[in-house]
């Protein structure tokens, strides 16, 4: 028998216990239905660290406990602190989010993936009809870079204070995720080419590929890295000569995915500016309620990968049974194609999910239901 | 008579050229007709460092000779490089822009100002029928932070090498910063009561303005400048109780610039998080065919501030006469404002001109019309 796939689901705070409770109850219908070989801890550790009496929040050895399982099924981080009390009130998301950090670095999970796709049912902001064909990767290097939490603050409080924050990024780190996103647009075309579908992209010397990769900088004005990235990408790119290479700055890339989102394929950037992109990627898919999001530790199996929707907490409606657990769904279907990579039950069993999460969608375009409904109803597709 | 107000008009490089001439033909009909005291000198200095044969381009004193000048008209700057050779081609914007950046720092303009406003006739690139009463202001942090310029290249160009940024932010510049987003928002609220016009904000205790800052910063991730950011903020907001205020992380702001823009007033952003964030403004105004901009040193009357296009040189369509002139022409519009600020007479020629680039552009929604011949249609208009 094959072994057994093990699961930590990490509920956080807000809805993410609400989400998480469909996304579990998704898993057991697929688990029994096709006898799958997965199990799953719950862990129930909110975030909020600033509310001193409560045991429960995250403890410090929280990374060697979920580093025995396979992935982590993370429901949202962020706690608004004490809101009542305006002296000790943070900001939303201001400490709660230091477990989420810490699992990305803890267990080198370098890439996070957010795909792009305006499904049926999903809500269109764009005006333009071609939103429809929008079908993008956007590649966030997830472990350096503007993260790397390094700098400080002189004088702090004073009128004279000056506050520092580094920027570090290797040219090892640069190297895998640029071969990642040309290793993802290969996978793509391929999987196009197999739904009997073609995309061209055009390279500045007159070749057409099927595929293309976006590198996005802004090395006009923060040259160092820029530059390091613009080389890594166009001695990478010799080695794939069957995928397009394309450039952007960032400032011009978040109007192109206004302006024309259907034109990228596969798109990487770094920490920060893969953060922004991808947050705009969720707004082109129909919006944070239904946009997956992983952070993938691809080349260290003792390393669990972490699925997350790109949503927050939403404190505002939490407890209330109305958060939309459609991003949750495709985050866990995302977790199944992923466990599945050597079991292929367990990939098909994602795809299951995927494809009843969408036809969810498309059929209940426009109505309002609440949480237990939508996942009941997905459930019923399986 | 009142003193002569001198303009450095530099059109630079691309549709630059173009576009600007169509301005200072406006100039020209404004001031014979409400007989101006202003006066222009041309600088024909494109930015093509490249091309060392070339002997025009920025002199080493250009800062110097137009540190003579009121105010500095810009049309675009960037030129792609010798295209035609692979190995010495860089990209669009790559090297051309120092003097841009020279620009904004040697004359501090710390300050750069980029409204959002979908005009009738601006292409409207959101669905939702609200674009309509989009009206923002996105001040931008234009003298240091991401942009300082300082970090280098360790071990470069080998598998070893590790490439930093540093950013840098000064409570001095943050403050000033700040506080000029919350006078904007008085001036904001005092113009639309003199429209008899009012917008309503909420603060979080419940309270009713009628104008808002919102302040941008990433500070889950970025913490050390993003906390003094947040400290300057709420401690300016006590000087400015009548102004709401509101708190985005960057990757929210750019979401909910698509997904409800008409819910922000002046929003006030650091140095990059601000370029990213105009762009996505200059989107919801219609595109980089309408938008324009400015980089201002408001305190310093001896520094001149400079006015440019958001939009870049765009090698491939210039010197064919079919670049859009509209977003130079605001910001020329927009150039003459400021100007008068002590010239009655020069700031309501700076209002003609908008309400003629803006009837225009009303009027011909969806036509193509080249360079030249919007130029006339607004001068016809004067
Ligand atoms: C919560 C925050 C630290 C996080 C990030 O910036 O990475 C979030 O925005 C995300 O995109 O997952
Ligand atoms: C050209 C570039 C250096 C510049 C910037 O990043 O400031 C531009 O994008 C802008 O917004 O004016």
């Amino acid at each position: 028998m094959a072994q057994k796939i093990r699961i930590a689901v990490t509920p956080g705070d807000g809805i993410g216990p609400e989400v998480v409770a469909e996304a579990v109850h998704c898993l057991e219908a697929l688990r029994s239905r096709h006898n799958l070989p997965m199990e799953w801890t719950r862990f129930p550790w909110p975030s909020h660290a600033w509310h001193e009496e409560n045991g429960e929040s995250m403890p410090a050895d929280a990374l060697d406990q979920l580093k025995q399982y396979d992935a982590i099924l993370l429901g949202a981080l962020g706690d608004p602190g004490p809101v009542d009390d305006p002296d000790r009130y943070l900001l939303p998301d201001s400490i709660s989010l230091a477990p989420l950090l810490d699992m990305r670095k803890g267990f080198d999970q370098w890439v996070c993936e957010r795909p792009a796709r305006l499904l049926p049912g999903a809500r269109q902001y764009l005006a333009d009809e071609r939103a429809k064909d929008i079908d993008m990767l956007v590649i966030r290097e997830n472990s350096e870079g503007e993260y790397v939490g390094q700098g400080g603050r002189l004088r702090k409080g004073s009128p004279d204070e000056v506050a520092t924050q580094m920027e570090v990024f290797t040219r090892r780190a640069t190297d895998r995720i640029i071969r990642y996103g040309f290793e993802q647009a290969r996978l793509r075309a391929a999987a196009r080419a197999e739904e009997g579908k073609t995309r061209h992209f055009h390279t500045r010397d007159g070749k057409t590929c099927e595929s293309q990769v976006c590198i996005v900088t802004k090395r006009n004005a923060l040259r160092y890295w820029g530059d390091m990235y613009t080389e890594a990408f166009e001695e990478l790119a010799k080695q794939y000569p069957d995928v397009a290479t394309h450039h952007e700055l960032v400032d011009a890339a978040c109007m192109k995915f206004v302006q024309a989102p259907w034109a990228f394929d596969v798109v990487v950037a770094s920490n920060l500016q893969g953060d922004i992109l991808t947050d705009l990627a969720a707004v082109l898919s129909g919006g944070m309620g239904v946009a997956p999001s992983c952070n993938l530790n691809p080349d260290d199996p003792s390393m669990p990968s972490m699925f997350e929707p790109t949503h927050g907490s939403a404190p505002d409606i939490a407890g209330q049974g109305l958060a939309d657990p459609t991003a949750m769904l495709f985050t866990t279907a995302r977790m199944l194609e992923w466990l599945g990579r050597k079991n292929p039950a367990i990939a098909a069993a994602g795809r299951e999910l995927y494809d009843a999460v969408a036809a969810d969608l498309a059929e209940n375009a426009g109505t309002t239901r609440g949480t237990q409904e939508i996942g009941k109803a997905v459930r019923d597709r399986l």
